[in-house]
């Protein structure tokens, strides 16, 4: 190869690692803010909305929209978007899916990621609310927000164009499933409880996340 | 320049971004496998082992041991590192600080990350104990465990040869211990409040982490 030829090539591999760098610092910063707000003494509902927009501006979706699970349906619980919320709509806690219903039903029955690149709102599980702007999309991401090994909700990012996710796209989406399922555990519990919270006591009887069988946690 | 000269700075500039595109990969994959033991059923000692082991292995460090607060005292709960656990000691649960004791005593207090790249044993604040071997260090890392904006342990990294802690080292420490305080808290509801647990009803609730004043949720 000539010697400019490789300059070119350096120079195109440089810029390539470099973006995927830029990429994974900003994948690590939606996680960083995600765990600060975790911590924060914020209103759930704001924390969520906080969430929904940190995935929405990581992903460059047209919007992310949040659905958690009341009696055997899923509600729109929070969206990065003030379309749903403002403009007179007040659709968040009004919009509702049975659980046989739509795109995000299926993900809340079968606790799996979905990605679909291009005429999601094709798909004949794809349920339309004509209120809703962010129904129109070509793409559409969506994963299970679990809590204690549940599955609690739906997050979902649409795209109005068509839109390849990536890896990293569908791999931040799934834990942010899991971390809000996490922050809606902790909404849970009173501010009191942690003060007079034994957590020594806590770790040194076992303490387990849910039952399970004896375990071999090997304390002396 | 030469051609030759901008083919070897190329060269080196690639390997240079290679290996931190390798250690954020790294840190992310730290942060996935902590969320998803958030929301596995494992018992807590042995969640918090492995998140110890987790740490341990990122930073390369000698070791690393958790400790929680009990009636103003830092307890031992947790370690990567069998001399501890094992070898007859059962040190987990027995080594006990006062809150005005040790560098870890001074973290817990002032609420800080606290990075120390040599002579960390030589510091007038350290505190040994013969039977921790992991108490003979060079460098220390150490940053509090918060649950709901509030202290509840310490976290820290030991290197027995001396260390310059990058800043991801940094970062992945006090990120851990917002993730383990979310983890203390997430451990002390009993499954069964999950399935009874109404999450619409909370967050339509303006339902608060930890009280404040009105907010402007802005929800319909």
């Amino acid at each position: 190869m000539q010697p400019a030829n490789w300059h070119n090539d350096c120079v195109a591999k440089v810029k390539d690692i470099e973006s995927r760098l830029e990429r994974l610092e900003q994948q690590l910063g939606v996680y960083q803010r995600v765990s600060r707000l975790m911590v924060r003494e914020l209103s759930l509902a704001d924390t969520l909305r906080a969430i929904a927009k940190l995935v929405q501006e990581f992903t460059h979706g047209d919007s992310c929209l949040l659905y958690l699970i009341d009696n055997d349906e899923l509600v729109l619980c929070a969206t990065n978007s003030p379309h749903a919320e403002f403009a007179g709509k007040g659709l968040v806690g009004k919009v509702r899916l049975r659980m046989d219903e739509g795109l995000t039903g299926w993900v809340a029955r079968e606790r799996k990621l979905l990605a679909i690149s291009s005429d999601a709102d094709k798909d004949p599980r794809f349920k339309r609310f004509s209120d809703l702007p962010e129904d129109y999309c070509e793409a559409f991401l969506s994963a299970p927000v679990i809590a204690r090994n549940r599955v609690v909700g739906v997050i979902n990012v649409h795209h109005r164009a068509a839109h390849r996710h990536s890896g990293a796209e569908m791999e931040l989406l799934t834990t942010i499933g899991e971390q809000v399922g996490c922050l809606l555990v902790l909404a849970r519990m009173a501010p009191t409880a942690i003060e007079e919270a034994n957590h020594v006591e806590l770790v040194m009887t076992h303490g387990h996340i849910a039952p399970r069988d004896a375990d071999e946690t090997g304390k002396g």
